[in-house]
């Protein structure tokens, strides 16, 4: 018995040892509390300040549950049984700050995590977890005059359908009954919907934060769903059509949108601007329909090239960003090379970003301000 | 082998007759089709023409896999494994009509249904399924035209926050910029909030219906959070104080609104009216301010009696309303003592439905032509 204690005591020791040589146990804070995107009255997912997230999932008969969050490319986080019969684990390390998608594994099954709300991406209601960002303040809700968010069903007649799209007028549009406002067009990414850019992407907060702080001219925005989800992903971007989308933003989105709203309905005062394949959108758009609008803000969603308007008339402003986790020197060349030839291009790089909300969240903050200057 | 072969035929014909002996089997038509409320692309749930729910669940290493939707009291439907690793299973009978919450149980876990939306019910997101009903047109899509729903921050000093309300503003409301509209404030359930009247009561599309066939007189409808869900159902409801809700309702959101929208801001012009614990609010907030509201509706939420108007003004309207399937005599014996006491009542009882949204959506589509009529 006394040997065997000590040879088990040693190959701990032993045990502990390689491990502490091989990486350096992370330390930890325990200040973990629960995801401010959490469902009511939900404990868990938490997040403790260094960006770590800690997850538990209730399923005591379940053999293997893993959460799809946690360190690029190393397939996630896996939870381990607790004793009364929950599944518990941490990230291996800290997320990056802002909004991320997840889901759940539960022996093999995909679904989501109960305890946090849900959001619209990868072509599912997906579950989100926010880590705070140092900058949060931009997005924050806070107590100044606030514009609404308004559901509009408009008459689709090349669908066959009434369509969603959510537009957001800024504060005071109900009581300045005689003002106009111009209007800024912004798409959602791949795989996401109309609901993106005021959930995950709070554009409505970043605006009243803005105008409050007279930092912008007060816009309309408004976001309709991209028709970008029939196609999966990766395998046909490129053969995606944007004509259908197209007829339903110019033909039918945009005369519904100037006669319902207090818009001034002309060109020089309405920008296109998306996320992602949104940019893709925006691109094709922009320059299918040059005479529609005047600024073009592609997020994370490719560049325009000087040649691009050689037979075309310039735009007011061009607005290239991405995070600096995803290929910043494309989008930086990319306006240097627009300037060059005498287009207003901007480049914004957010910094320690991936393909993810908080870039695109950065960047309507940065983009917002240059929109619509007279 | 043939003699084997021989005892599980005749095994298997004798354990069918006893099958068929103790139960028929219902025939269950196979014209399955995707629930309306599927999340995009996604194949099921499924309903059939008789209202039977199939559902499929892709967890290949699961040892069990239960759905909370079934026959009342029997325990919902339990899924069996199919070959190509999915759970299959169709409820025991069909389901009423109209919109239902559930939940899947994978080992022992609580999750949503991939293939579904989700719905904010029983204080957690939860799936969603529509079993059309015959008289679906009256909350149907149709091309007439819409109102809009929209999300508004109004300030909340009493709870320091700014806090959320949706608000229906019927078509043309835009445009007719020197109308004013009387305004309905209308409250969710326990274990609901502020979303559930427009997504899973569709309380826009049964206005916009509405007003298209000239049936009612165009008002506003205000939804915000009771505030009821900080108690565990079943164990606190007579507890339940209204005052904090009260206070945000009278004090902060109907000042907000009158300032905010072209409300007519007289008690003439005001109606209060909830569903379920939604209901239980609006008799108390009614009775402690019947300054305040001229129309009042219980739906599936109890019943006003005439002892409760002794010293105080009388409502132009009180709205009683229930499923069949819930305590229907209640509702109409409340309403005759009412009449009896010289009180305008009226009582409508939804056919073969329960305590769920149909029977609400019903209920909506009767009490909108009887208020704020001169």
């Amino acid at each position: 018995m006394k040997l065997k204690t000590l040879l088990i005591a040693l190959a701990t020791t032993f045990l502990s040892g390689i491990c502490l040589a091989q990486t350096t146990p992370p330390v930890v804070k325990e200040d973990f509390k629960p995801s401010i995107l959490n469902q009511p009255q939900q404990e868990y997912p938490q997040v403790n300040s260094q960006g770590y997230v800690r997850f538990r999932i209730v399923a005591p008969r379940a053999d293997s549950v893993k959460v799809s969050l946690g360190l690029g490319g190393r397939g996630g986080t896996r939870l381990a049984k607790s004793a009364d019969g929950s599944w518990m684990g941490t990230t291996e390390g800290p997320m990056d700050e802002g909004f991320h998608y997840y889901n759940i594994n539960i022996n093999g099954g995909k679904f989501n995590d109960p305890g946090a709300m849900n959001y619209y991406g990868s072509v599912r209601w997906e579950s989100g977890i926010e880590i705070p960002a140092h900058d949060q303040d931009f997005y924050a809700l806070k107590d100044v005059p606030h514009g609404n968010v308004q559901q509009v069903l408009f008459p689709s007649p090349s669908t066959a359908t009434s369509r969603r799209a959510f537009v957001y007028t800024p504060p005071g549009y109900d009581k300045k009954s005689n003002k106009r406002y111009p209007v800024l067009y912004l798409q959602h990414g791949w795989g996401e919907d109309e609901t993106a850019w005021s959930n995950q992407g709070r554009a409505n907060l970043i605006m009243d934060n803005l105008i409050a702080e007279n930092k912008t001219e007060p816009f309309i925005i408004v976001m309709t769903y991209g028709m970008t989800n029939e196609i999966k992903f990766g395998s046909g971007l490129r053969n995606f059509k944007v004509d259908s989308f197209q007829t339903v933003l110019v033909d039918e989105l945009i005369p519904f949108i100037d006669a319902n709203f207090r818009t001034v309905a002309k060109p020089s005062d309405r920008a296109m601007a998306g996320l992602s394949m949104g940019g893709m959108e925006t691109k094709s758009v922009t320059l299918n329909k040059p005479e529609v609008f005047a600024y073009y803000g592609l997020l994370s969603g490719g560049t325009y090239a000087p040649e691009d308007f050689k037979d075309k008339p310039q735009p007011k402003l061009i607005f290239l960003s991405c995070g600096s986790k995803e290929r910043p020197d494309g989008i930086k060349s990319a306006a240097t090379a627009l300037k060059g030839a005498g287009i207003n291009a901007v480049s914004y790089v957010s910094e320690n970003t991936a393909h993810e909300f908080l870039t695109w969240r950065r960047s309507l903050h940065e983009m917002a301000p240059l929109l619509f200057k007279k």
